[in-house]
């Protein structure tokens, strides 16, 4: 099988990377991570990128004329270095049309609440403030707007009586660790694809087996 | 253990009526089902409540000058029936400010998605349209908005990959024909209230054992 090359977006702690590194990096699935970049120089995403051998890249606003020289720059450095699909995992900027042009439905993002509700900013405390009984984590391709593309996998979360909001985030986080991997594996094995009747419909084909 | 007097409102078949008449009418946690109301008067639900010797009624809006007025008299019906708590089930008809606040936090309806997703009118086909993995079942307190009161429980339901309007549809009411009665029951015993700090959060209490 040839290398499908992933590449990942993160300004934080990276731990959705992490569960990408654990689950898929160099796994027989073909599926390799062949670059990480930041907007933060600082971010411990990068760390975890060098302790795993893969190429990392900064690419601070201030570096940078504007967004759209930014976002060029950057996915410069992301074709080049091999990327079939990039992932935005804790990315808390927000992509130029350019760029999300360039990368039409090879970009994906995981976000956590079950889209539409809940997009934006702080979407486990949104949900909270709300008083939902249910909530979970969407991963879809990302478009032009806000949390708006369309959606690959979900997987729905409790919420618990007390609606403790760490207890909550904890779940929640787990269930992207999970999730995010298995829906680069769908993609890595050409199993995806978005509908061309309604591009907000996603097919997913079943596993050869 | 004192009777608690559920009303039910419906304008179509009634089989959320059906499934509190079968899991809750005169078993032992002294839920009685005092009244059926519809504004159809064909509605199937009529029959069921007939059937279960349960008075029924309707309030057709062209038997009355106006929304007010028809809700008015509806809400003098329900309270003669002894109404404790009113059931939105299948009732297609938007209540009246003053009915609401007539009976404010005791008026609650079942609503095929998982709000704030695909409020409104045909929650399921919004739902398939926008292409989401998961879905649901809402029950809520009814405020003036539309599916927008106070959130009681919430149950899950995953769209399968083929999308089939009538699989999910199926889903959908065995699940509310669970949830319906399962808040009927809690609120019956005592057990939920409105947060008076934040509106929007219902509080739960655990059973007594």
């Amino acid at each position: 099988m040839s290398r499908f090359g992933v590449a990942v977006l993160a300004s934080g702690t990276g731990t959705n990377l992490q569960a990408i590194l654990d689950q898929l990096h160099g796994q027989e699935e073909g599926v390799a991570v062949v670059g990480v970049a930041s907007d933060k120089p600082g971010a411990e995403a990068l760390e975890r990128a060098r302790g795993a051998q893969v190429p990392a890249a900064t690419f601070p606003a201030s570096e940078h004329p504007d967004r759209e020289a930014r976002d060029a720059a950057m996915a410069d450095w992301l074709e080049g270095a091999g990327a079939d699909l990039i992932v935005l995992a804790g990315y808390m900027q927000l992509l130029s049309p350019e760029f999300v042009g360039r990368f039409r439905n090879r970009i994906i993002n995981v976000h956590p609440a079950l889209l539409p509700s809940f997009a934006g900013i702080d979407a486990v405390g949104q949900a909270i403030e709300h008083g939902v009984r249910v909530t979970g984590v969407t991963v879809h391709f990302v478009d032009e707007g806000v949390d708006s593309g369309p959606i690959i996998l979900q997987r729905a979360v409790p919420v618990r009586p007390g609606r403790d909001r760490d207890e909550l985030e904890d779940a929640i986080h787990r269930t992207e660790h999970a999730l995010l991997p298995e829906a680069v594996r769908m993609i890595a094995a050409g199993r995806v694809s978005v509908d061309s009747a309604n591009g907000r419909v996603v097919t997913i084909r079943q596993q050869r087996t």
